[in-house]
C-alpha cells in the first residue's frame, strides 16, 4: 500500500478533524524546545479518545508505519521531534480532568491535560500535586510521565514517577492495558506501569494517568540566600534539613554567571545591594507562617555567623516570595537570548557540583576565550543544569557536549538527571550504560513494539 | 546431559562448598513461611559472589535446568518453594554490607544481608531505613526488593521500590546488570532496575543493593489508642495527619480479634482495663519528644471528646512503647497457633476496609459457625491482613479463599497489597490483570528469561 493509500485510509478511520495530512500539519508540530531542526511529518493525529489512538496504532501496526506521541512539545532532548515518514500524535485535546478526590488523594487525568492545570485543580481541591518545572503552562502530564520529569519538587516529593500511581497506555499493537487501579499497594505480578515512566514513547503512548496529590502545606516560608561558595551552599541545605526535615520543600542554586541572565532577560531589579557568587532560593512548609519565618531567621543567623551566608532576604508576603522565585524562571528564555542555548541537564555526586560549575568553566574559557556558560540546579537532588550560549562559542556544539560530557564522566555523574536521552543524548547514552544494559532496554523494546514503529530513532 | 552430569559439572564448577546436591540439601531450604508442602530441590547453590552466581546461570542456561532464588524465606506467598527439577539458590552468604555513607544517605549491601542487619547499621550510622517489618529478623534484603515489600513504615518512606536507589541483577543467561549508580535523578534510558523490584525473581536474581537511607527523627512519640469503630479510625488518622503531616510514621490498625489472639499468644498482658472494637498504635516522629507527647495527647483529647477514642495511652518512655508494639508482633506466631493460619494481604479503598471486614466475618461465620479470622493491618496505605485458622473451618482452604477474593472483587481491591503472587495467589492473578497486562508481562518475562529458566511456575 502506497503512502498515499495510507493516508486516506487514516483520515477515513479517524476523520478529517482527528488526521491530517503533512502539507497541512501546522508548523509549532515540526520540532520542540530542543531546537532540533524543523521537521514535516507524514501526517498529523489529534485524537479526542483512547479509542481514536487505539485505532491509529492498530492501523499503524498493520501497515508498518512509525509513530511519534507529542506533548506539550517542551522537551529539550528531542525526543517529540517528528520524522518525515512517521504520523506525529498529539495528545492536546485529551485533556480532560476526570475525577479530583481530596478524601483519597487522586486525581485521574488524561494525558494531554497541562501540568499547569493540574497544578491549579488541585490547590482548589486543597492539596497540592508533587511535581513542578518552568514549562508548567504548555507541557503537559502524559510528557511529565514519559520524561519521567523531575523539577523544583523533587527534594520533598520525588520525580514524576512517585507522583504516579496508574497509567493507562496504548501498545504498539492497539492493545489497551488499563494499569489505572487506585491502591497504593498492589503487589500482583510485574508493576507494568514502571515500564512506561520515562521510557519517552519508545514502548506505547500514555492516554491517562491516576496522579497522587499531596496534602498542602498550611504555611510556606521563602528565602533567597546569597553565599559565598559551593561548600557553604551545602552546609545550609544540612542546616535547613536538620533543623526543617523533610518540609525542605525547595533548594534551587543559582550561580552569578544565572542571576544576571535571569535580571537582563526578565528585566527585574537587583535583589541584594551587593553581588555575590551564588544565590539559593529556598521554600520550607509548615503549620504557622510568622513561626517558620523566625526558625529560618534563626537558622541563617547561626549560617551567617559561621561565615556561609553573607547576605538573605526573608520573604514576608506571598507576593514578595513570589518576586523572589522570579530569578528562577530564566531557563524559558534560554533559547531568545543564547544564539541557541546548549542545555545541560546532568547529575553528580551532591559535594562534587560545585568543583564541576568550575571545570566547566575553566574548560569553556581556555577553548573559547570569554564568559559563555551558566549554571543552576536543583542541588538538593544532585542535579545541575548548564546552558551555553551556541555564539560564543562559534555554534561548536559537538565539541562543547564532548568538553562536558568528558567532565561528567570523569566525575562519575549521568549525563541526564531529568530532561531524558531523546535524539540529542544518544551518543552518551551508550557512554553511561553498559552493553549489558543496553541489551536488556532493546530486549524489552522489542517485547513490547516489535516492529519497532513507538518513536522510533529515540533513545537508542 | 544426565541429570547427573549436570550436577557433577555444577560442582565441579562452583565447588562442593558453594553447591551441593539434593539429598544433602538441609530440609530448611525445602519451603517458606508460606505453609506450602516442602520440596527438596535438585541441588542447593550458596554463593559467595556475584561471579558465582552468573557461572550458575551460566551453566543452568545451557543445561536447560531451572533456578530458584531463595531469599529469608519467610515469603507468604510461595514465592522461594523449590521445584524438584530446579537449583535452589539461597543468597545467604552474599551478606556483607559494602558501604554506608550518612553524609549522602547511602547503603550498598550484598542481597543476603538480613532487613534487621541494615537497619541496625542504618541507626549507627544516624540514620533510619524505611521498610520495617515482623520477619526482618531472617528476611533478606535481596527478597525484600523482589516482593517490593511493605510493612509498617510505608504511610511514611513508601514501599521498597522507594528505598532502592539501585541494583546488580544477574539474568538467565549469566550476564551482570551494574546499575548500581548513586544518583537520585538519571533518566538514561529505561530504570531497567524498577523491572527486577516485585519481579519475584523471575526475570533475574538480585545481587546488590544500593539502598537510600532517611535522617533518623530527633523524636517519636508512640500511642495505643481504643476506639469504637473503623470509621472513628480513619477520623483519627485524618486528624494525625492534619496535625503532624508527613511525621505520621506508623498507623497500624488492630481489631480486637487479634489483639485477644496476641495477648493470649505471646502473653502479653490487657494494655486496657476493658477490651475495645479497635486498637490503634501510633508512631509520630518530630523534634521533641515531650512537645509531641503534649500535642499528641492534645489531638486524643479532641478526638475524645468526638466520640472517636474511647481510651488512649501515651508512652512514657521507649521501654513503654516496645512494650505497646509487642501486641503487633502476633502474625509471627500465625503458622503455630492457626493450624495452619490462611492468610490473606488485600489492598481496598481506604474508607471501605471497615465494611469489608465486617462482610468477611459475616460470609465465614455464615458458612462455618463459630469465630475464625483476624484483621490486622496498614490502614493508612489501604492494605488489609486477614488471618483465617484452618482448622476452624474444616480446612477448606479454597472455599475461604474464594469468599474473600470474591469480596476484594466486590470492593474494588487488589489480592496482594505487599506479599506477592508466587505460588499461592496465580489463580487470582487472573482475576486481578487483563488479558493484555498479561500479555505484556510475559512479553517482557520471555525477552529477559527466553527460556523461561528463572523460578518457572511462580507468578505466571
Amino acid at each position: 500500500m502506497s503512502r498515499e493509500q495510507f493516508l486516506e485510509q487514516l483520515i477515513s478511520t479517524l476523520g478529517a478533524d482527528v488526521a491530517q495530512r503533512g502539507a497541512e500539519v501546522p508548523q509549532r508540530f515540526w520540532t520542540d524546545w530542543s531546537g532540533t531542526p524543523p521537521v514535516q511529518p507524514l501526517a498529523l493525529v489529534r485524537p479526542r479518545s483512547t479509542e481514536d489512538v487505539s485505532a491509529l496504532l492498530r492501523l499503524c501496526s498493520q501497515h508498518r508505519v512509525a509513530v511519534v506521541p507529542q506533548g506539550g512539545l517542551t522537551g529539550l532532548a528531542g525526543a517529540a521531534v517528528p520524522a518525515q515518514d512517521a504520523v506525529a500524535v498529539s495528545l492536546e485535546r485529551m485533556n480532560a480532568i476526570e475525577e479530583v478526590n481530596a478524601q483519597t488523594g487522586l486525581m485521574q487525568v488524561q494525558a494531554g491535560v497541562t501540568l499547569q492545570t493540574v497544578q491549579e485543580t488541585a490547590v482548589n481541591a486543597g492539596m497540592v500535586f508533587g511535581v513542578d518545572l518552568g514549562a508548567r503552562g504548555s507541557c503537559q502530564i502524559g510528557g511529565n510521565v514519559s520524561t519521567n520529569a523531575g523539577g523544583n519538587g523533587v527534594l520533598q516529593h520525588g520525580m514524576m514517577r512517585d507522583q504516579v500511581l496508574g497509567l493507562e497506555v496504548v501498545l504498539a499493537d492497539g492493545s489497551v492495558l488499563p494499569m489505572l487501579r487506585p491502591m497504593i499497594k498492589n503487589n500482583t505480578g510485574y508493576d507494568l506501569k514502571q515500564f512506561f515512566i520515562g521510557a519517552e514513547g519508545t514502548l506505547g503512548i500514555v492516554t491517562r494517568v491516576l496522579l497522587r496529590l499531596r496534602p498542602a502545606p498550611q504555611a510556606t516560608a521563602t528565602t533567597l540566600v546569597a553565599m559565598p561558595d559551593f561548600d557553604s551552599a551545602l552546609a545550609v541545605l544540612k542546616r535547613m534539613q536538620s533543623r526543617f526535615g523533610n518540609s525542605v520543600a525547595a533548594y534551587e542554586l543559582m550561580w552569578d554567571s544565572f542571576v544576571q541572565a535571569s535580571m537582563s532577560w526578565l528585566k527585574l531589579s537587583a535583589p541584594f545591594a551587593e553581588r555575590h557568587p551564588l544565590l539559593a532560593l529556598i521554600n520550607i512548609d509548615g503549620k504557622d507562617e510568622a513561626q517558620l519565618q523566625s526558625e529560618m531567621q534563626e537558622v541563617l543567623e547561626q549560617a551567617m555567623e559561621a561565615g556561609e551566608v553573607l547576605d538573605a532576604i526573608v520573604a514576608q508576603s506571598v507576593a514578595q516570595a513570589q518576586t523572589l522565585w522570579k530569578l528562577r524562571e530564566a531557563p524559558a528564555e534560554l533559547n531568545n537570548h543564547m544564539h541557541p542555548a546548549i542545555n545541560f541537564d546532568v547529575s553528580l555526586p551532591q559535594a562534587d557540583i560545585g568543583r564541576f560549575a568550575e571545570a566547566c568553566e575553566a574548560a569553556f574559557t581556555a577553548r573559547w576565550p570569554g564568559k559563555h556558560s551558566l549554571y543552576f540546579g536543583h542541588v538538593g537532588d544532585g542535579n545541575l543544569h548548564v546552558s551555553v550560549d551556541g555564539k560564543t562559542v562559534n555554534g561548536e556544539c559537538d565539541a562543547v557536549e564532548a568538553e562536558l560530557y568528558g567532565l561528567v564522566a570523569a566525575f562519575k555523574g549521568s549525563v541526564s538527571a531529568e530532561h531524558g536521552i531523546g535524539l540529542h543524548k544518544k551518543p552518551y547514552l551508550y557512554a553511561s550504560r553498559t552493553p549489558q544494559e543496553l541489551a536488556a532496554m532493546r530486549a524489552i523494546k522489542l517485547a513490547l513494539d516489535p516492529l519497532s514503529l513507538m518513536n522510533p530513532g529515540k533513545v537508542f
